[in-house]
């Protein structure tokens, strides 16, 4: 059952425009409506030209704080009751989003942590599949510190790996030997104890399925599309 | 080879949200980037409580020409250097979003109708796949008009057919049942005498593609992909 929400989402978008995409389609397809009027009221700023996360938080690059305080900004004015954000590394730069409008960013980082909790509250030990700008800012590191709850990010020739593989899906390549590689480097973070794996980076679900794992995979696009049709009121189809 | 844009598009969308979520990936797919930079720089405001196009031309529900212009008129603000809309039947208010802004608004019609003419200069009769809204409007009628060529649309039965087919799309449904039925509708416009066929209505490529039919099927949201990437001066990959 389907009912109508007036509520507008403004969606910090772009980083990449294929995680974009994905998100507006995983929106479509949990909402599901019998009419085009049951539907989200999105909008979408699908901005390609974000400074890359990862350069800024390693200190090499441009920051993109700037532009995402001025996208948030114009989305608030535009109409937006609330922000979304499908990137984890870019929520190193939330503080700058956050004031920079009035209205609620909903973190894909916190929805995750609570989703994660929530579906298995014995958990001792996470495997965050995320980039260098989301390990080195501590994002999922942080949100788990009070839980006491380990989490491991890949170390050494995978975390290089990832960010190969990061940018592969970024160039369009979601070939079964960039799966095969994400695979690998999940699987080295359960052979070092993970109960879980959290696809923390929005490329992450682009080639990688839950079915590609021997445990569960928590996406955090998944998450965050549930929680934002959560906070519309909509229920999920 | 891919260029960089620093050109907004403002789109107005939600007509339906999956035609509007079908735009965005074929600009993904045609322009070819080799990093998130490279992409186009797109507003999407996907909003689907827009009034039916199609009662509204009918005389039967309110007009949304004035959610229309508030959309055009949020996009300009927000910063778009021009608009573009992937629904046909929604140009029956293109009046109305033109008087919002002062950006120039791509009228998927006037594109569609230039590629035809540029691809088949010899035709003399085009077969339209178009909704009730964008028939009785006349808008491919119109188009046409000074090209001396003749504009078929589904007529009788046919014509409620297409709107049960198309309303079906929208609701989700992509069956075999939905695109044999688009098919026989394409067919009775060739048996007509219809020497191309026009997808006039986004939902149309949802389910129906070229290798449908027996002659070519031109696609109005194709069409228009590729005139608001070549506006933004942006080649197709």
């Amino acid at each position: 059952m389907n009912q109508r929400s007036q509520v507008t989402v403004g969606v910090l978008g772009g980083m990449g425009p294929e995680a974009t995409l994905s998100f507006f389609d995983k929106v479509l397809r949990t909402t599901a409506s019998p009419d085009d009027q049951g539907h989200l009221h999105l909008l979408i700023d699908n901005n390609p030209h974000v400074p890359d996360r990862n350069s800024a938080v390693a200190g090499r690059g441009p920051s993109p704080a700037p532009a995402l305080a001025e996208m948030a900004h114009r989305l608030e004015v535009a109409g937006a009751d609330y922000l979304v954000m499908p990137c984890n590394a870019a929520h190193a730069f939330r503080d700058a989003i956050e004031q920079a409008v009035s209205i609620p960013f909903l973190s894909i980082i916190d929805e995750t942590r609570e989703a994660v909790l929530r579906a298995f509250p014995q958990l001792g030990c996470v495997g965050v599949l995320a980039s260098t700008g989301c390990i080195d800012a501590n994002l999922y590191q942080d949100a788990f510190a009070a839980d006491n709850i380990t989490v491991l990010v890949p170390e050494g020739e995978d975390r290089v790996c990832f960010m190969d593989l990061v940018y592969r899906v970024k160039s369009g390549d979601k070939s079964d030997a960039v799966r095969a590689g994400m695979r690998a480097i999940a699987e080295a973070l359960i052979d070092r104890g993970a109960e879980l794996i959290v696809a923390g980076c929005t490329e992450v679900p682009l080639v990688l399925s839950g079915t590609d794992l021997p445990l569960p995979l928590v996406d955090s696009s998944d998450v965050l599309v549930q929680s934002t049709i959560r906070r519309a009121g909509l229920e999920s189809g």
